[in-house]
């Protein structure tokens, strides 16, 4: 991704294995202040995961990767590392994907970075891809309502959202983004407006509940990113995508999600055995350290909702976009790669 | 209203008449400090409901009212007085419906603060009766959605959303509120969360896109307040509002929009011809004083959106509950209580 540092502009990814270290942008400081953290060992990986330093499951997946490449550089116990960073976060499927896969990695005796960052190329080499098969969805001059941050910071590099997006742009189509502010912790506002403003992308923030009032006349479709995929297409993502699908549902709005094969979890048979985050209730009354609610009040926050498969129109994956109906097919596919890896 | 002032607690309007003075409550600094506002004349009465010291329809009403009672009081101009008191908000009906009566009691020779008077206790009289008909629809364990602050800060006293919430309340029914909190400006967080506290009634605070995660299982109702109700049955209110019932049309939840008959404009055909306010972007790209969005990014601030009739399951009036087709009916009492007044 481009980052605008002053006048200069870099290249850089979310998070990547240098010097010994697993570097990372630190994502709770974005866009006050680009800073990048170091992390020696996976108890520090397992801590930025929790705390969101790192968020966006598919680098969270290469995060958890790099906290298994430091505990076998580290000689720790790594079934003891496995646990400690799969219990950081309850919906990534990612995540739990990420670890088992540098298990197996391991048990072949490969070479600990070398395996993640391997994994990490892999990530980035999908959302390329998902790129590629989701700009062809996207018109000559199309306005898109995108949620939360599904862009390179959460992806490693380029995103899953924002990866149609960015190569509809590169491709010079006249593009217009929606954010949608994304409220608890306003990723949507902050770090995908970011990113966009970091290329060049022009775009508007918008407040969540303003959703159906723009998608009613001026947006021509919804891209949002997915947590976890159920078999049958029902999907997690960040709290107000649902809202959005039935709003595109009702209004006749395309809605797709970008989600690589990763997400896709078919042991799952439906959205209902989705785990949902709890959060805590901080998130919603406090903005930093000021209470904005009554004293007297109590919150809720679900991190995630979920989404049923029949208001979908599409996936867009690396292997291609597919009607809900089609996702049997991933999971063939899904196997396959897995034997590759 | 009920306020909680330290271990006391009192009965208030939120806007009132006072020692020659239109007194109110500061909405702005609701729920971190409760301070009462004095205003002298027509100028600061309308600076205040530009800059929102008073907001909700039925309360810029009443305070536009007053506003008019000082400019007579004043030896002012009054045509001139309610053409810069109209000025200052575009979208809220009450305001210009206030005004205008007021210049007729003032041609007829009524006493400026009497007449003034005399509308806010009808205001809070209307809000009353939608109490009372739409407790009737609240059955004895309900959680009901609100959204935005159509309470008794809104409406002098009472409320209008939630005035079937106080009444079913007050009959000993077991309520639960989710208030979603209404982003940009909180009122749902700030005002109506206040207000529910301050009555003692069980509640918690959600973020606007959670709407659809509890409307989904958790919700048995939604009411919500009007700024603009068109004569086809079409509403104007708060952004987030066309949302909900889009949610509420799609899983089946009973969507209620409570309104004084004050509030439906039967010179607007349908919500098409409703004139949405757009108000600066700082709105929601800033918290306090601290930009939270990239330096960057622009934002979009529709304060209010459009709401179509078919969505809406019920009107709770003065006049009592009525289905958007019967909205006919209230044109007709509306003319017969324009000719009490």
């Amino acid at each position: 991704m481009r980052v605008r540092l002053g006048k200069e502009s870099i290249e850089t990814r979310a998070v990547w294995f240098e010097r010994g270290m697993l570097r990372m942008i630190d994502q709770r400081l974005i866009p006050q202040k680009f800073k990048v953290v170091d992390l020696v060992d996976h108890h520090e990986v397992a801590e930025a995961i929790r705390n969101m330093t790192v968020r966006g499951a598919p680098s969270i997946g290469a995060a958890a990767a790099y906290g298994m490449a430091l505990a076998a550089r580290n000689e720790a116990d790594v079934r003891k590392a496995a646990e400690e960073l799969k219990s950081t976060r309850p919906t990534a499927y990612d995540l739990f994907y990420a670890v088992d896969h540098m298990l197996g990695s391991l048990e072949l005796g490969d070479d600990p970075v070398q395996a993640a960052d391997a994994y990490a190329d892999q990530v980035v080499e999908r959302c390329r891809l998902i790129g590629k098969y989701g700009a062809d969805l996207i018109g000559e001059e199309t306005n898109i309502m995108t949620h939360c941050n599904a862009g390179a910071l959460a992806t490693v590099d380029i995103g899953t959202a924002l990866a149609p997006i960015r190569a509809a742009w590169t491709a010079g189509r006249h593009i217009y983004v929606y954010v949608s502010e994304t409220r608890p912790r306003l990723q949507g506002m902050k770090l995908t407006a970011w990113e966009l403003y970091n290329e060049g992308i022009p775009h508007s923030i918008i407040v969540d509940g303003a959703a159906g009032h723009f998608l009613r006349k001026d947006v021509n479709m919804v891209i949002v990113g997915a947590d976890r995929v159920a078999a049958n297409g029902d999907f997690a993502n960040k709290i107000g995508t649902f809202d959005k699908a039935v709003l595109c549902h009702e209004l006749g709005v395309p809605f797709y999600v970008a989600a690589p094969i990763s997400t896709f979890d078919f042991s799952i048979a439906s959205g209902d055995n989705i785990v949902i985050e709890d959060r805590s209730e901080e998130e919603v009354t406090h903005v930093g350290r000021e209470r904005l609610a009554p004293e007297g009040s109590a919150a809720l926050n679900p991190s995630f909702d979920m989404t049923r498969a029949k208001y979908v129109t599409g996936f867009i994956t690396e292997a291609g976009v597919l009607r809900p109906q089609e996702i049997g097919r991933l999971r063939k596919e899904q196997f396959e790669e897995e034997g590759d890896l």
